[in-house]
């Protein structure tokens, strides 16, 4: 079995310290896989970093084989079989989002120029910096040489989130909902979308109010971001990290039968979406592939809140499209 | 398959928020156990615990059933299967370590009551808040309906430390060394021992030099808490978290086979160490009880730093004596 390479960007930070450690430990590939970490960070964050690194030897790790800790993208992603672009620059007092969409971009074509050069051909990078749809739109133009199908960004968080609010309104265990959808950007138009859902093999949208699916579950799959950050004063690490492995778990070994997750991929058209951005959608995945599910009916509603999630990438892609 | 509870104690904190996304992602009992988690927390931390469930609640996490918040210790121990006693005071400014001990044993005492009362009968009880072996003793003493075999301090941070530092010396993998040992205290008094260590079955001891053994090897070890929290301005967390699931997944189901672990345990006057104190020996474990390694050698060196750490542990002891 050969030894596979893990690329963590932002790695010191408050996400990077769950992520590491879970993948360490097998939680991605599994407990028979080596592994090798390479963990990079901005110059002033080495320190820190250095000390990740130390408490990863420190656990004694029987995966583990080596631990990079570099402020350069190539050496960061030389023979990456898998990428997780965390560090993301956030948005600061007084900041326009466009301005944040431009900085952003800057990093973001830095590393996608970085895969294109040192990654293995067939690296599956994920994002999970916001704007996280536009940054991976980024990293995938400036990494010409490997598939598009390669790039992905993370909306496991909101899929997760979605599943644990129908869960505990339907008084179910998570477990026991299938083909519920987010759809759209990895922000608040995204759409959490329970029309094709099951909850132990009853449709949803039979056991709940429409009141309750627009006013309640949708906000509050939306806005969970801000909550947890008012309960906490911390923006979610803990889960976003868990996401982040189920994603990237999934598309690599198949999601589970009777099922579908939801990933931010570059559309094909599908569903009446553009090109050119990248959106979430429902997908099967196995053999290291995915597949958009096909011809599920939408009614006028949906369709709207798709549009809607549309519009806005479309925007955040004209903000940058001097550099894609 | 019953439903296991597990508690947590300071599960708002560093240690916490990483030890409750690996235990209810299933590191500790494996994917198919369903687990309720009790997380304890004082008043003043409860609305960042509240935020830390919220997450656990997003993780959607298969074998997680339910999360229980709360500042009453008595709820938290209810039934409880595996505790893992985070939550201490830590040294504060211009505190005596006599101070500390007695403050502890304030929050130790009160937690040994409520799971004297409230436990599931054949608990195992691991105990990470410093200084963690008198912590456990005061625990212990205030449980008398529980077996004194169910309550141990963490030693397999240390001993994860040891294994790479001796790894990285001997250029060799973690999972290539058996038989090392940490005796003793939880403190910089500890002994990590390779004397009956072994690297791909040569003897350590014959690898290395007797200089770096007692003049880099011991210290690096004794001193690498403090190490961390110079490189990451914090103290290790996530290494941690990570022993304390390895110390109590080992002592449930089974250390390696061919190998022991170190686990801080009543003493039961083996290697002449006096009874009455919790400290680390070297364990087997299997079918969910240990037993002390016999018979090892000990030469005069290793005599002198048992003895170090004894007498720190019976200076410890009789600080608290008045709570016992």
């Amino acid at each position: 079995m050969s030894i596979k390479t893990i690329t963590i960007t932002g790695a010191a930070g408050q996400i990077g310290y769950q992520l590491a450690f879970r993948i360490a430990s097998g939680q991605l590939l599994g407990p028979r896989e080596k592994i090798n970490l390479k963990l990079l960070e901005i110059p002033v964050a080495l320190d820190a970093l250095n000390g990740v690194a130390m408490e990863l030897d420190d656990c004694a790790f029987p995966c583990l084989e080596t631990v990079t800790v570099t402020d350069n993208a190539s050496v960061a992603f030389q023979d990456c079989n898998y990428a997780f672009l965390v560090g993301a620059k956030p948005r600061g007092p007084g900041m326009e989002r466009s301005d944040l969409l431009i900085e952003n971009a800057g990093i973001f074509s830095v590393q996608g120029t970085a895969i294109n050069a040192n990654a293995n051909r067939n690296v599956k990078v994920l994002v999970i910096g916001n704007p996280a749809n536009t940054n991976a739109l980024i990293t995938m133009s400036n990494a010409p040489d490997i598939d598009p199908k390669s790039f992905s960004a993370m909306m496991r968080l909101d899929h997760n989130r979605a599943l644990a609010q129908l869960s505990t309104k339907t008084d179910s265990h998570v477990t026991s909902i299938k083909k519920l959808t987010i759809w759209g950007n990895h922000s608040t138009t995204q759409y959490p979308d329970i029309h094709h859902a099951t909850v132990k093999d009853q449709q949803a949208i039979d056991l709940v109010s429409l009141d309750w699916m627009k006013n309640t579950f949708i906000p509050n799959v939306q806005q969970r971001g801000a909550k947890i950050i008012q309960a906490r004063g911390l923006s979610s690490a803990a889960s976003a990290a868990s996401a982040a492995i189920d994603q990237l778990r999934d598309w690599t070994f198949g999601s589970a039968e009777n099922d579908w997750i939801s990933m931010a991929i570059p559309s094909d058209g599908s569903y009446g979406i553009s090109e050119g951005i990248i959106y979430s959608f429902p997908v099967i995945c196995s053999e290291e592939n995915y597949e958009i599910v096909q011809e599920l009916e939408m009614n006028e509603l949906s369709e709207s809140y798709l549009k809607a999630s549309e519009a806005e990438l479309l925007i955040e892609r004209k903000t940058v499209e001097h550099l894609l």
